[in-house]
């Protein structure tokens, strides 16, 4: 049991509560586009729009089942919480992660004279967001979460996943509920 | 002299040829504050304002010397460049290469449940840039290049480090002497 929270975790990170898919769902209509008959109540549909224009977060590296390299990127408010050190976070923050299979760069090493360059390759692992409503996703920290399939941008309705979330997110309660820390610009001291 | 070129590589990838850094120093001095007395002519001796807010082009794993892991980022004009295919760049895109040391994060692999997890740690290999000036750096492919301590924030001046960066971005000739990539927002496809 436990080990199979942790495989949902590794596949997902961010996911939603099953016990609110249909809360969210409902509160998200407005903005929604009109379901697909063919998929079960999906909670959060909707890929924010323009997020691959939010700015950096941090970046990470995951070996195991995930096997990936990502960036974390916020939109303004999760950006300014970040750099304030804002905790919890206002709501309206979201955050993003998106990430890439990880393969050598053989343009790059021999540039370099060895083999050492790993770039991104495709999308992988889907795409995650947290969104941060202190009322609507009250009962899971205050965060909605979602994920997206990197090949059709279809959201993850799996229950046995969604319910793993807000568990395994809870050693990082003290910062709410967030793992991912900002990463200054490269220059010591600088946010 | 191979080796010790691509180890100047290594350690800067993004540099300056040293046969430009009076011309470059002259055609920074308008904006540039007043020079370090100490310092010899170090060419482009500012760091863009704001970069850290700059779009995501892409990331990278450096193994080896480097060790680190990177985000690349780029101004509006550089980003819009690269979602359109554009090249050669046009004039006036900037594109910044950040680098932490790669640290194992605990937080992390105890709700994974494995080791697995690496994340930023403390700023390293420098702060890079490239100037696209089709004009001012005609000599060296239209780009100048610039490095700056992760410590201080000093620009880096040692002429043998800057002499070695056209010679070793010339394999990238064919994608203007840009390495990276623009990696996708981990949706197939998209942009």
């Amino acid at each position: 049991m436990k080990h199979s929270i942790h495989r949902a975790a590794a596949a997902a990170l961010l996911i939603l509560p099953a016990a609110f898919i249909t809360r969210l769902a409902t509160a998200q209509a407005e903005g929604s586009k009109p379901a697909d008959p063919a998929r079960p109540d999906p909670g959060i549909t909707q890929i924010p729009e323009g997020y691959r224009d939010w700015r950096l977060i941090s970046v990470a590296r995951e070996e195991g089942k995930l096997d990936d390299i990502r960036a974390v990127l916020g939109n303004d408010i999760a950006i300014k919480a970040y750099r304030e050190g804002t905790l919890p976070f206002p709501d309206g923050a979201v955050i993003a992660r998106i990430a890439w299979a990880l393969v050598p760069s053989e343009e790059n090493d021999k540039a370099f004279g060895q083999a050492q360059s790993f770039v991104p390759g495709a999308p992988k692992n889907g795409v995650q967001f947290m969104f941060k409503d202190s009322k609507k996703y009250a009962a899971s920290g205050g965060w909605g979460y979602a994920q997206f399939g990197e090949a059709d941008g279809r959201p993850v309705v799996d229950e046995a996943k969604l319910a793993a979330c807000f568990t395994c997110h809870q050693p990082a309660a003290a910062q709410d509920f967030i793992f991912t820390r900002y990463s200054l610009g490269g220059l010591a001291g600088q946010k």
